[in-house]
């Protein structure tokens, strides 16, 4: 009985953490001011139950139990080592640091928010030493073989390393510089075109429409706004999506919807049999989710966002319904003005307002001093400085102030480090998939046609459903033949640019 | 430190009581219709957590170490025998009941709802009269000192027993039966005026208005529509209602609003010391609440739908607002006409669409057949007969199949028994509340100018910030200088029908 007593236990686990999403998810959608305190009570009993069940003895004895139980090849043994090795992380960071980073997290935050109003690093730096300090402490607990940043990366990007992430970067680095000048060269696209008064209800109407096209199922999820978009599931039949809409910026809340629809139809097409096991549980970040990894998830977001939604047949396509929805203002527009518009490349000083050529660009950045600021090699008080020149080496852009420097992300101040290079993997591996999936049958021709089924039954059977099932190095080997390789990527910006300078 | 103890560990358990009423909001007001199952499997673990919790061995030497730690006449010492009372009650259920409730409660939904349909009571029986078994089971553990029913009407009214009900009822029955009389002889309200065309949005406008203006704080709710309206707090920084309007029925939607405004301001208004404290917490039911019972609860909500909301003197003061928001459908009515409509008597066979005056005797109704059933006293398979024959009794009215009779509410197939009273005792506890309000500074003259804040203020201080830490009998004695008493409601409801027949 010890397997059945590991899945009911990882079961309970799973209800509980997908409390917590639904917890997280009301606090960004629907709590009224006066609840925050509360909450976050509430949020931390209940990531202390689940962490104390993820540790605890009864969850040991059943993993023990259940390995004695199954026999070698018994692929149910694949879960019960998934959950040890994630039990092993998730215990290895000393119950002490922990603590201090939570309380030191809610400190940081005021700092940060103050910091960033008045643009003055000094202020926050202290705390983010301090993070700094604690996130060292844990790559050194968690363990790695060679520098402290791959036990951060891990804890996203499974097998993933700085040594690696080195390596593509200096791909992309080179591939994208040419490709940046290019665009910058060609004719401007009409910017104007996107800022006119777009009436945000049909914005969403319009946007959904398309959404459920490519599959979003609604009966299994919901829309609302939020400042943040974000996606967030509580198992598969129940995965909700959020955009934000303004009125004068057309693309905004559409391409954001769009993107989370790409999370959220991952999340959806799960194999049911996963639901409320190992694979449906990420025990080293206590967070339920079925998808591979956060790069594989934001390949998909990627995919549904860029390789489909901002490619030049999907406007020539579907542009007259967005004219039916926006007659007047889209009078004096044709299908491939509105492309161009959209994917206008805009070097700025912010990431998530970046055109898809410098968003890497963005990440590049992050992660190197990230992986600096962990291994000790850089110094806190000299971040701004140290931002602001490999800015200027990036983008070819001076930071003006630190507000629009390296004050704009709120992710240290919330002790995260690690997760940013996973968006630069989903988008190459989002390219990766895209490229296999065309030479599926009947994908090439649905997109031709506007038919999303055919792509959406691919990347469902052979990505989606598989799900933390299988590792995003071997979803990769099994969808495209190969590992990690920033070529297709590559290919799809050059493709997309030479289009654009035409 | 075992007083710290304890409080922690309330603590907790009112955290993920909280969780539970937002999971459970979450089901009601914005879930996918495809987060059912996952949501039960949640449900079923949180609440098997909470128990765990506080039935648990922490608890029980947290109790233990506090008692030692506090002396005698140490206010304190009153959250721990709370605790430990509720404790006890909770604890008494044997598990093998618990669980066979539940998975019988499941079964027996389903059954119902298929009776229901087809109005085959028959088919339901056996599953109902396990049931009634299982609650036998459930009184004789908790124990009593009179009639079973006792046990099973103290867990949502403490102290209240079935004699001193079947006393309140006489005197009821007595008292409302002439009026009830009176106020079918006189002349017939307007009813066609409330079916007119009123557009919800407009509705939903006047009506939160008014309830802000009673006193309920946006800042710490929010007004969604569901089938069944209710009530729910996460603390009282976070208390939510929910209304149904329907297009062609102004009152419906509008006094359910002011109903669980009422029960909102209470929770809203508990003193903030009591936030994680056993004085939010009802471990016999394992539900976050603020609130002293279910009775003192209904006194609330009943006080501000009906001694409020369905006062003369409170369409006198604002109909013309509602006659702002719906000039074309109320040109021809005056604020009495609307007054008289909106509290005619209509005896009918549905509980939860009954008037003032015949409320009550449905209440009755279900007492007298609960506390039967759980005695033994009557069989299950003769419930139909005798419900059709006490209605016709109460209500003279001759029901015509059982979907309009005993199978019109679902409490018994969810295994509730012994809350229906609280419905009526809240109505009696609202009258006795609202005279001893009335004889206070400023109220009387409030409610004639239609400022509802001293009122509000008023019910605050002696009332709704004490919460569960005065019993329904304490507080109505410091409030109301004696204990429970139907002659101030009858004297409301004979003041009503005098005033509607004049």
């Amino acid at each position: 009985m010890s397997y059945a007593a590991f899945r009911a236990e990882i079961g309970r686990i799973n209800d509980l953490l997908c409390v917590m999403n639904l917890a997280d998810w009301d606090s960004r959608v629907t709590m009224p001011p006066g609840g925050t305190d509360a909450r976050a009570d509430q949020m931390a009993t209940l990531t202390g139950l689940a962490r104390g069940m993820a540790t605890g003895d009864a969850l040991a004895r059943a993993i023990d139990g259940a390995k004695d139980e199954l026999h070698d090849g018994d692929p149910r043994l694949a879960e019960v080592e998934q959950a040890e090795r994630e039990r092993a992380i998730l215990t290895a960071v000393p119950a002490e640091i922990t603590e201090e980073m939570a309380g030191l997290k809610a400190r940081a935050h005021a700092a940060w928010a103050e910091a960033r109003a008045s643009s003055d690093f000094a202020a926050y730096a202290p705390v983010l030493r301090r993070m700094m300090e604690l996130n060292r402490r844990i790559a050194e607990a968690i363990g790695h073989d060679g520098h402290p940043y791959d036990a951060m990366v891990s804890r996203f990007e499974p097998g993933m390393t700085w040594a690696r992430l080195q390596e593509v970067y200096t791909a992309l680095k080179d591939g994208i510089a040419p490709l940046l000048d290019k665009a910058l060269a060609a004719e401007p696209a009409r910017a104007d075109i996107l800022t006119r008064p777009f009436p945000v209800a049909q914005q969403r109407a319009f946007g959904l429409s398309m959404a459920q096209r490519m599959g979003y199922d609604m009966a299994r999820g919901r829309l609302d706004d939020t400042a943040h978009p974000f996606e967030i599931s509580q198992t598969r039949g129940d995965v909700r999506i959020t955009s934000r809409f303004r009125d004068e910026w057309h693309p905004g809340g559409t391409f954001a919807m769009w993107h989370e629809v790409g999370h959220a139809m991952y999340e959806q097409n799960i194999a049911p049999e996963h639901t409320r096991t190992i694979w449906a549980t990420d025990l080293v970040n206590l967070y339920a989710v079925g998808g591979a990894s956060f790069g594989m998830h934001e390949a998909q977001s990627r995919m549904w966002e860029n390789r489909v939604g901002r490619s030049e047949r999907f406007w020539e396509l579907h542009f007259d319904e967005l004219k039916a929805a926006f007659p007047d203002q889209l009078a004096d527009v044709s299908a491939r003005d509105y492309w161009r518009a959209v994917n206008a490349p805009r070097p700025d000083f912010i990431r998530v307002e970046a055109d898809e050529l410098t968003y890497d660009l963005h990440i590049i950045l992050r992660s190197g001093i990230e992986a600096d600021l962990v291994a000790g090699d850089l110094d806190v008080a000299d971040l701004p400085g140290v931002w602001n020149e490999r800015f200027r080496d990036l983008l070819g852009l001076a930071v003006p102030d630190d507000t629009r420097g390296c004050l704009q992300d709120v992710h240290w101040a919330h002790g995260y480090l690690g997760s940013f290079p996973t968006y630069t993997l989903g988008n190459i591996m989002s390219s990766q998939l895209f490229a296999a999936a065309q030479d599926a049958p009947g994908v090439t021709d649905g997109l031709e046609a506007g038919d999303y089924a055919p792509l959406f039954d691919f990347m469902a059977a052979n990505v989606w459903a598989h799900g933390r099932s299988s590792s995003p190095d071997r979803t990769l080997r099994r969808v495209t033949g190969g590992p990690l390789d920033p070529a297709p990527y590559l290919a799809d910006l050059t493709a997309k640019v030479e289009s654009f300078a035409a």
